[in-house]
């Protein structure tokens, strides 16, 4: 995230009184922000922060994807989106499948996925629509549906029309630029639209002057900005520029790159598009058609080299990837173009969703922080997000998880593979203490197999919990089931690898925070010991009847995680709320039976271990509140193993 | 301020699931603040208060005042109020003095000075009421005017009757029984209602008994608490309480202590209230008449007895005084009782209003520290205050202070002090630096008087600027002219005494700030130098014509104090709002104006250096965003210095 900071002038007052005087009205009107803007691109349209970026000379990079045909192929493609996201494109894109219900909402339709990436994943995108053979009503619902689901952003094509023999409808939608019309007539500025560029021609077009008007008609009629279908030489784009540029064609053009990634793939492609291969390339594929590495490897050369000759000519403000759904192509162009965001600074500890209805939320409990999508399934018809204060502005109405199957949230592992981290056959509840151990450790089971993830984390340790594994790791052995922790911060840089987020020059803060299963006699030994940490640590300990023991003042949230910045007001991105907390709990519970009972038999002694643990042991939640100290809470579980280890009359002390 | 903390048993659960479920509406309807309440407080009701002090077995003590005659004396009295509110009353009442206008606007009225008490003051305040010889439509006006004035108790009294011979009126307010009923049929629940009891009968009673029947009517008309008459002895307030609980009076009876003063008041008040001053004090007093001092030691002596008598009989929850609007005696027996806050608890580092509006109030820029009556008076038409985030919830709409002569905002000095204060004659500017110097050091200026007050200060230096004595004395006397600072703080203890606010076990923590006036030389080197400090140091500057020049990263504000604290969100009570910076720089210079070149004659040398300075001089203020080094503005300020210094081609650089 980059600071920017409008430097104004001595001379050249931008906020002199005229601006802002004594009377009431012009100060409404003021240009003070009325939310803390981390990142101003967090709130910005597309075309501002494109704006932005090419003032200030910044090169960025988007990335196209097309919607996956099966759910576990949905899965993994937004698992893909996190992963890519983390690289810090300015946007995606999702192409739409007129042949795959693009609509609708299924899992894999174009709609859904663009959503999820904005709203799941947090990455401005893009929507694909193609206006052949529709209706002006269909078209208009699909709009309304987008704007709904939180899409600022359409990309308006014309589409392939069914059957060879296409002939123009009257008052139908004929080409994109009737598309852009009627986006801009229906739904006024809302919209970020962007077109097609052919830097070879349409394919259709009488000839490359003909499409290079029609180009000039579609940003006429109100598109933003222009992406082109790929190419294999810069000096194609190059020329393709200069001639936009010629007939007066001024927004910014994005160039499309493809790196090749086999050979069957370019020759697909490439029939589709109807471009031709320049012979240099073809030269080189033949003889290699074969060896798919060596392919791979001679188009990331390729699409490097055009790359550099593209930014090198000053007309190139960003790229556009042709990803083919596939990674480590377009991953590692980036990387040698130094584009991709190897230590991407993070705006808050989670990541922020693109919904331009979540834009202010600065505020989550910490529960959710290894299920982010979760949250954010069940706040979805939220209507404020809280700004600043949890306790504030945050609705308590969190919808029900009852589809445990969402696809987004199912565990990227198949039951197998969770049988053998979790075990085919557990023996008893040390069986479970045993997985916990394992996963924590990061070493194989007795079975050889590495404990990846949870049900209540599907991915490995984070950093910032690595820095407690040790302790970690010898509670988790005696029974304590940890699930959620961060270690105590006082101070560190904004810019720390680890634990920092937020603009630069500032200062971030934790209080320590432990949360696990436990059973019931742990729980009562944990009681007697917390008497002696008061008021140093707030607890919050429940069982799945809902049995709540605390010592939260007032039931008010407890801020984890903040930091202090330049020129700034505190940012609290972390509570323990204790409502929230409730809400969590039946998540958490039930995580143990969806994710881990089921995988076992009806009544199988495997199941009936999970159900005991998750029918008698208690969640707790600890928090040190002396964050400028060592963590306590480690010596308070000490606390507890030697009471439960010491003679009962001493017990009752 | 009492942190409470309700614990919550292990079996006796209070926030089970049944409370808190997974349904929306049960959620709504949660026990969740909606504000961060630092003090429960500061939101309750005097009853809800006075309750949990009961239950607490914590005692109180209250303060009785009348209101004054003149203006001049209304000002001591607020005064008086900030001081002896510092000692923690839970509530103050002020006396209804039919024949002065009570209910009027004038500065003297007991509507406004019950007002002032509550909404600069910060004081949980009773306005006393008496209905006899008033219409219903009168006395309805009267709690219409209070209540809109923030006022939420009311001691409802029947007052004196006009002439000896008093006859009841048919279905006029006849006895306080008829105006409590008539406050709880116009007002349901809005106001707390106190009434009158009198330990040994109201001289107008038939009898004893008649008179604790009379009493019994007004609490069971809706009374909430009981405040008694003045008594010699404390058997006779604890027969009182008997004789009371006795009838079935529940509610808390409040004991009238009346520290005797002096012969003559002693005298005056047992003649209106018709009593009998014991023998055995009569016996003590009639020797020392003459003897101001000796009496008030005695009566010091006497009350600091009774009170230990009544606090020990576990009757007494509080201690009412009837201060006749003095300080020294109440003060003195308070302090001997030990119910004297020495060191009391800010709740925030300014004075909370108590105004039910302004209760989540919890943020203020920093520009009004010095002048926050000035700051109440132009936000108090604003319907919604801060809370949390200054940005998010405020208001920029400040109401224009033309009265500068608002009483409560009068200097406490007469014309003539001030004048000795800052010189009968200026010579120059630099005569403005030494009176600058002079009121930062405490030392007397060259015609032999200490300069107590500043327009912009009119209190000595807090002992928290105190701290940076010798920097500010330093710049001063180079003109640099201060008049708001704040040192750097990185996490002291909520508990410190300089500067600790808020909870106990808390941390609070500063950026380092500074204001002042200085000439464009000066501003112009010190642009050159703030290049260096960024993004370290935020600025402001500002001429009286508003040329403004900040780097103030889109206007938004930057918090300067905020503290952590158990089991709570963070509280960031004090910013640098950019743009109330800009409402405050018109009263900022308009004080020099006002109340410092206004007191020289027309076209005198000594006002046209002030009106040069107001008109030529910039505001200035800076913040040090790295509050856990050493502040650096000393240095940017040393810096500044330096390039003036240094030859004029160095200063191109």
């Amino acid at each position: 995230m980059v600071n920017q900071r409008a430097d104004i002038g001595w001379q050249s007052s931008k906020s002199d009184s005229s601006g802002v005087s004594n009377s009431g009205e012009s100060s409404k009107e003021s240009s003070r922000c009325s939310t803390p803007v981390l990142d101003a691109d967090r709130t910005d349209r597309l075309r501002d922060k494109m704006k932005r970026r090419i003032e200030s000379g910044d090169r960025w990079f988007s990335l196209e994807f097309f919607p996956p045909r099966t759910a576990p192929g949905a899965v993994n493609l937004i698992s893909r989106f996190d992963r890519m996201g983390s690289g810090g494109p300015l946007f995606i894109d999702v192409t739409w499948h007129p042949a795959g219900d693009p609509g609708s909402d299924k899992e894999t339709s174009s709609m859904m996925i663009a959503s999820t990436a904005v709203n799941y994943c947090g990455l401005e995108s893009v929507l694909h629509l193609t206006c052949c053979n529709q209706t002006k009503e269909k078209i208009t619902a699909h709009l309304n549906k987008a704007k709904r689901l939180g899409l600022k952003n359409i990309m308006a094509l014309r589409g392939d029309p069914i059957g060879k023999d296409w002939v123009e409808e009257d008052g139908g939608f004929n080409y994109a630029t009737d598309l852009v019309k009627h986006i801009r007539c229906e739904f006024d500025d809302y919209f970020d639209i962007c077109v097609a560029g052919y830097p070879t021609g349409h394919p259709e077009a009488e000839s490359y002057e003909d499409d290079l008007r029609h180009l000039k008609e579609k940003v006429d009629a109100g598109a933003h900005f222009i992406i082109t279908q790929l190419f294999f030489r810069a000096e194609t784009f190059l020329k393709f520029v200069k001639d936009c540029r010629a007939i007066g064609i001024t927004c910014p053009i994005l160039p499309g790159i493809f790196p090749i990634q086999g050979y069957h793939s370019l020759r697909q492609l490439v029939k589709l598009s109807k471009l031709e291969v320049p012979e240099e390339i073809m030269q080189v594929i033949e003889p290699i058609k074969d060896n798919d590495a060596a392919i791979r490897n001679y188009g990331i050369q390729q699409a490097v080299e055009m790359c550099k000759v593209l930014l090198a000519s000053g007309e190139v403000p960003g790229l556009h990837f042709y990803t083919l759904n596939r990674e480590v192509a377009t991953m590692e162009v980036l990387r040698q173009l130094g584009l991709w965001a190897e230590d991407p600074r993070r705006p808050l500890p989670w990541a922020v969703s693109a919904h331009p209805k979540r834009k202010v939320e600065d505020v989550r409990p910490i529960f959710w922080a290894s299920r982010p999508k979760s949250y954010i399934y069940r706040t979805q018809d939220w209507d404020d997000f809280p700004n600043g204060r949890w306790g504030n502005s945050s609705s308590p109405a969190f919808g029900e998880l009852t589809d445990y199957y969402l696809f987004y949230l199912k565990s990227k592992s198949p039951k197998e593979a969770l049988l053998q981290m979790w075990g085919e056959e557990l023996m008893n509840e040390e069986s479970v203490y045993e997985v916990f151990t394992n996963y924590i450790t990061s070493q194989t089971n007795r079975n050889g197999h590495k404990v990846m993830c949870l049900p209540w984390n599907d991915d490995p340790l984070a950093p910032e919990t690595n820095l407690l594994k040790d302790e970690l790791e010898k509670v988790n052995r005696r029974g304590v089931l940890t699930i959620n922790s961060q270690p105590n911060i006082n101070g560190k840089p904004s810019s720390d690898p680890i634990v920092g987020w937020g603009p630069a020059g500032g200062y971030v803060f934790q209080k320590a925070y432990l949360e696990f299963f436990t059973s019931s006699e742990n729980v009562t030994a944990l009681l007697q010991v917390l008497k002696k940490y008061e008021p140093r640590v707030n607890y919050h300990i429940v069982n799945v009847q809902g049995r709540n023991t605390t010592n939260a003042h007032d039931m008010q949230p407890n801020a984890v995680t903040w930091g202090i910045f330049p020129g700034r007001e505190i940012i609290q991105p972390t509570v323990v709320d204790p409502v929230s907390f409730m809400y969590w709990k039946d998540e958490a519970f039930a995580l143990w039976i969806e994710q881990w009972a089921k995988l076992y038999e009806d009544e199988s002694p495997s199941r009936m271990i999970i159900q005991y643990i998750h029918d008698n042991y208690f969640l707790v939640n600890l928090v040190d509140n002396d964050f400028p100290l060592d963590s306590c809470l480690w010596q308070v579980i000490e606390d507890m193993f030697t009471l439960l280890d010491s003679p009962p009359e001493t017990q009752k002390d």
